[in-house]
């Protein structure tokens, strides 16, 4: 039996999203039926973030594990050939026996995408969040390096999230604003972390535009942290301006071999 | 009665390309079917490039005349909010009375992109031309330059064309290579000139190519030119790599009053 690592890229638009669902398309339920009819018994694939509908990936990473013996590099090719054109396998590599893409991940950065200007360019409308009228983006930068550290998040966790749970640590929280093609401009929030709630992201940056839209002062992003009640953030940001962007493992989680 | 220029982007993806035809969606038919719902009569909208199928723009410039009087603004914004995301009105201005998009256009700048690796980016997949294999560049780049400058660009246009002269004026004809997300790499073909004949760049960029991959040698690029023959280029590049960037006017034509 052997293990896989893959490294998967994907954009997330008509996705119902990483996790198989009773109905509709999910990136879980592609990669588990290609492999299925490459391998034949069915396979369980473990992603390690469960991205929601529309959101996207440039390098999520799964694991599963096969019966018979199969390079990597032909994986990748015979999965390429079968999947849909917005799935790419980037890279399978074997990995340890007990390898799990969610329990071993030690890293996770996400990227969100938001399109400011009055008009939204057509080839961002599935990949950022269009923000219109004045945006204090000094501020909205400065505001997220607030949650940098060890906090707990509980304040920005869905609504009816159940995790045990809700302490999280961020070593990076920025934001980047660069020129974008036309009368527009594209403000980048990365977040590096060792786990993330159910919406954090999203309902991050829907706190932080609370605050570049002036609605709500500088303060209130602290306020809102130290609230631990999820009532008090701002509303979560749209799915489709956000990207998985890569996972970090543990060297020692990932060789394979005896 | 108003003339008025508008600046366009719009993903081409699904559409039949940017003018009116028996069956599919086009741009032109788009802007016109929504000008009449907005003004009544029916209007013509010029396109100063007619793109093909599945070709973008970052810039289009498209002219047309109103009986009614319309504030520019109000015109952007009207039009926005009727077209489909995949279509945008960057900007509006009015225009002298004999202002025509494409008898006017001075200088037109296409871009061409081409995806060089072994697996294409999700993101890439409509809007990159994906070359694989071995690909030099750099000969790419030197025979890109060889265009420049007042040629008979025949052997460049698509067969069957019957413009009366072939004789274009290329101002730039540039390779850039840019790092891409993941394990591959962009290669922008841009070309800036006062007309093309009817798929003139991609038949450019499919002879490019071909020297790229080094099916055929450096001498090649100005032996096809020479020859004014349009069975000695190389094949025509797929639609989805082309994206019109921009459409150049005189001060004087664009100068409304009277």
């Amino acid at each position: 039996m052997s293990t896989f690592k893959l490294t998967l890229a994907y954009d997330g638009t008509g996705f119902v999203g990483w996790q198989r669902q009773a109905t509709g398309v999910s990136i879980q339920g592609l990669i588990e039926d290609t492999l299925c009819e490459l391998e034949g018994p069915s396979v369980t694939v473990i992603g390690a973030g469960r991205t929601d509908a529309g959101v996207h990936a440039l390098g999520q990473v799964a694991s599963f594990s096969l019966d018979r013996v199969i390079a990597p590099e032909t994986l990748v090719r015979a999965l390429n050939a079968r999947l849909p054109a917005s799935v790419r396998v980037l890279a399978a590599e074997e990995a340890s026996a007990t390898f799990h893409a969610r329990f071993a991940a030690r890293m996770k950065t996400y990227r969100y995408r938001m399109w400011h200007g009055d008009v939204i360019s057509p080839f961002e409308r599935h990949y950022a969040w269009h923000v219109m009228g004045a945006f204090n983006v000094d501020q909205v930068a400065a505001c997220a390096r607030l949650i940098e550290g060890t906090h707990d998040f509980a304040a920005f966790q869905a609504a009816g999230g159940a995790t045990r749970s809700t302490e999280r640590s961020v070593a990076s929280s920025r934001v980047e604003v660069s020129g974008g093609e036309g009368a527009g401009r594209l403000i980048v929030y990365e977040i590096c972390g060792n786990g993330f709630l159910r919406h954090m992201v999203r309902n991050i940056v829907g706190t932080l535009a609370e605050i570049g839209r002036g609605r709500r002062s500088a303060d209130w992003m602290g306020e809102v942290l130290r609230s631990r009640d999820r009532a008090q953030a701002g509303p979560t940001a749209p799915p489709w301006g956000l990207f998985l962007v890569s996972v970090a493992y543990d060297a020692g989680a990932l060789a394979a071999g005896p």
